[in-house]
């Protein structure tokens, strides 16, 4: 099992604005870190019900969703969460817990900064 | 070893137009065919090493590389190789073979196709 820390993908001071760890692929070779810390964001959407659970909360009301929400990809509840963990540990998605329910929503900037290393020049 | 097919995020008749294979993640949850498809694409840029070649051939003079270009990220050139087929397999490059190199290019459509993926609304 890989090493389980947060992506430095995005400051923790600038949550909201995109500080992507790498230039548009585009630009020039990727050294060895960018490669690794970008390679880590793209495994964790390397599965397919990992990437479901992904577009489920992506594209729920608000932004956000509940487990309860989102565990109709035909998987047990111990799956779903072990997939959620995997998102979060990737930076994709944060997690807030109220009341019963641990709420789930996509972290913008993450994806901001996917599309940039992905986009041309 | 999973099916080595190509993908089929885009059209073969249309190479230079994005066609992807799902709609944005924020725009509803994938079904299980969609995922499977941009899973793979996704799992193909999930290792380190692929990434930077990959970017290697993208930031290449005329966005195109031969194997004597991209082959300085410190693995054996049959590990290169292995490298070059997964991003074919998944539709991430194409190549084509002139005299004695054989040249990789990277596929826009299906950059484009990722970007329109992790787009938001």
């Amino acid at each position: 099992m890989s090493s389980t820390q947060a992506l430095p993908l995005i400051t923790p001071e600038a949550p909201e604005t995109a500080a992507p760890c790498c230039p548009p692929l585009t630009e020039r070779p990727m050294n060895p870190e960018e490669a690794e810390t970008a390679a880590r964001m793209f495994k964790a959407l390397g599965d397919p019900v990992r990437l479901r659970l992904f577009s489920a909360v992506a594209s729920h009301d608000g932004g956000e969703a509940c487990v309860c929400d989102i565990s109709d990809v035909g998987v047990s509840q111990p799956t779903v969460s072990h997939h959620l963990k995997k998102l979060k540990e990737a930076g994709l998605l944060t997690s807030e817990r109220r009341g019963t329910w641990v709420y789930y929503r996509v972290e913008p900037a993450v994806l901001a900064a996917m599309v940039q290393l992905l986009g041309t020049r």
